[in-house]
Parts: C-alpha cells; structure tokens; sequence
C-alpha cells in the first residue's frame, strides 16, 4: 500500500466545510470524487482538521492509501485538472505507512482576519468589524490564553473524547493598514474555540468588557460566559506540523 | 446642484463590467439602481474608466449630479447598505460643479497580478501562468514602454478620437513569494493595452520572444504583432488621480 499526503488550499465559501455529507458540496467529497475518477476505485481521504462550513485554507493535509502507483507530479495535476479553481491540490508526498494527517500533526496554525472597512476584495476572507477596537486592550488580554488550558469556555460542543486542554504555543495579532490578523498556533483546537476567542476579543476591543475579562473567561470553564462565535469566514487552516520525519519540503 | 465624487471597490468576477447594458449585472447599473433609490430620482454615474468584464478595481471613481442635499456619510452608509458585499462605496466627497471623473483625470494606476502556481484563495485576482518567466527579461523588455509612445500595436479596438498617444509614467515588476504583480501608470490606456502588454511580456517571459521583441511591436504600430491579452481577471483599477484641488483625503 501506498500511503500519500497532500497539501491542500480551498476557499470555503462555497462549501459545506471539509466533511463529507448526504447532500451539497464539500472538500472531501470533492477529492474523493476526483480520486475515483482518477485511480477507478473508491478512496477515502483523511484530514488534520475538519474544518467548518465557510472556513478556509492555505495549508490543510490530508492522507490517502491506495495501492495504486502513480507519478505524484501526475497526480497532482490530474486532481487540479478535475477540480474546479476554488479548491488546488498544492502538493503530494508519499509518506510511511504510520502517516495520518490527524493522529501524526502536533500543532495547527490558524489566521483569522479582521476588516476594519468593507471591501469588496477581501470580504471572502475576512471579518468586517465596523466598531473602533482597541487593539492594545486585545492583545493584553490574548497574553492569558497562551500555554496550557481549559479551553472548555471556548468550546461550542460537550469537551472531547480527549478533554478540552489545549496548548496554546503562539497567539499573535497584528496591524497592518486596514486589517487586523490574528496568528494563533497550538497542539490542536476545540470546536469554534478560534472564533470563540476572536468574538470575546471583539467585545474588549470595542470596550464593552475590560482586558482582564479574558482571563476570567478561560477560568470559569463555562462557554456562557465567552462572547459570540466570530463568523466563519474570517478564518483560514494555514499551516499543519507534524514531527520532523514527516514535514514536507518547501513547495 | 451637487456634485458628489466616490472612491469605488468591486469584484469584477461576477459583473459585465462597468457599463450598464440592457441586461446583466454591472457595477453602474447597480450603483444607479440604488442611488435611485435613495435620492428617488434618476440619477447617471460616471465613471474614470469603463472597467471591462472581470477587471476589479479598488480605486475607481465616478462622480454624479443631483439636486438634493444628504449627509455624506448617510449616503455612503446607505448605499453600502443596499449593494452586495463584492461592491464598496470606499468614501464620497463633495466637489465643485467642474469635476469630471473621466476628463478631471490626469492619470490612472492600474495593477496586474501574476501567479506561479495555482492558489484556490487567489484565482479570483491572479492570472495563473504555469510557465517559469524569466523576469530579468521580462522587465529589460517593458523599458521601452515608459515614455510617450503610440500604443496603436496594444490597442483592442480603432484608434479612439484622441488617437493612440499614451504617457506611460511608471511600470515596475515585482516579485513576491509565488506572486508576480506589474505596476503601470499612464495619462490614459487604450482599449486591453494593459491586458496585451502583460500577454507579451509573457511571451517574452516564457522565452518565446527576444526582449528587443516588446521595442519592435510598439514601433510596428499594429496590433497582429502583439502577444495575445492576458485575461481580464488579473487586472485591477488601482487609483485614478486629479489634479492637486480634487485629490481625496486619505480614506
């Protein structure tokens, strides 16, 4: 058996989110389509993070197994000349046999993109936030979330199988012209828990709840007391880790 | 009378270009639409330039007359209001009885971006070109082009009533990552002169062509030496500029 990985980039705003489903258009269905299609047998397609209708991304990963050989430069064109231009195969590798784009990854990279204007280019792919946000009350308050926690107040969904601590390694928001980008990396995310974050640092930095709320948000361990879910498309999968042996060479 | 000016975003994708057409979606057809329905009159919008289908624009401007007195940022909200997210009223101001948005102007900037590979986030706003370019000729070709030259050879259609003399100010490549992007400004551009102008600088990119090749078609004065038009959907109207009394302030 062949196992392959793949780096994937979607505009999610005209899916129904990376899983599968009875009905509508999603990346899996799409892919695993194009791979029947291509290898004449039925392929099931995994990937590091499920992500939610109307997210997007640069970086997801995805592995397959088939015992089919192929030329992966082949391969990777054959899938982009049947999938339509939303959605591109960046690259495929063949990996060992252990792969799997979601046990194998050890942290996630997400951006999430605020506007501070409307715009006619960009609304795809960013929140517009028509409020003045004080960014320097944003950022103080993000410092309590970074570590280990329980994400629990940032989880729409019942905690996992696996509990609701996440490891926060890296949570950076930054200014430029008209936009406002949050970089957040971790060993992995909860449900929503991103645009949990995002809504509740919303409300602070438009003033409606002091920067010393957050902290008392992550310890009440309760999703009530969080501000609402920052809409979907504003979000993008940047970029999956895995540990050394399996990151992919530069494209 | 009145005589307001706007700072214009759009998404070409989705619209028949600029100019109102007896049927199908166009940018002054919609912003005359909802102008009408905010001042409940017929209201004509005109435009610097007559952006083709699929061509964006960030900083269009247009300018239109009318009687009645709003608050501009009434205006500017109620129109935002009304239109679909892939077209902004950026700002409005007020200007004098002789502004003109085509005739006032003195220049326009225009961009257009290149893409190495293909990007499901960007194909939107980037011709992909699965070509390596040579870059260093690519620039070395397109000097010939800054200065005042007869663009009949990168001109669509018959040469209009002002003949095909443009001021070319400013053309500058740049490269970024897996993104190419041409800068060009000029007095004024003829019909696709942009758009033939990056199909054959590609054409010499992609070693089809000497660099001395760009020189010999512009002095050929005739469009059947040209290279092919890149698409339109890689093009962006990126500002219009007026003399110093009608610049905006900074949005």
């Amino acid at each position: 058996m062949y196992n392959f990985a793949m780096t994937i980039e979607y505009d999610g705003t005209d899916f129904l989110g990376w899983q599968i489903q009875a009905e509508g258009r999603t990346v899996q269905g799409e892919i695993e389509a194009s791979l029947q299609t291509i290898f004449q047998e039925k392929i099931r397609v995994t990937a590091a993070g499920r992500t939610d209708t109307g997210v997007h991304a640069t970086g997801q990963v995805a592995h397959f197994r088939t015992a089919s050989s192929i030329s992966l430069e082949k391969l990777r064109h054959g899938l982009n000349g049947l999938l339509r231009p939303d959605l591109v195969i960046r690259s495929i590798r063949e990996e060992d046999e252990n792969f799997h784009a979601r046990y194998s990854a050890t942290g996630r990279q997400y951006l999430y993109r605020i506007l501070r204007r409307p715009s006619a280019l960009r609304w795809r792919y960013a929140w517009h936030v028509p409020y003045n946000l004080d960014m320097d009350s944003v950022k103080r308050s993000c410092t309590a979330l970074v570590g280990d926690h329980d994400f629990t107040s940032f989880c729409q969904a019942a905690a996992s199988l696996h509990g609701a601590r996440c490891h926060v390694t890296d949570l950076v928001w930054q200014e430029k012209d008209d936009e406002i980008r949050l970089d957040i990396s971790a060993n992995r995310f909860l449900h929503h828990m991103i645009r949990a974050i995002v809504g509740t640092a919303v409300e602070i930095g438009r003033g409606r709840w002091a920067p010393e709320k957050m902290q008392q948000i992550l310890e009440a361990n309760d999703r009530k007391v969080a501000g609402p879910n920052a809409p979907a498309h504003g979000l993008c999968l940047y970029q999956v880790t895995y540990p050394l042996k399996h990151q992919p060479a530069e494209d």
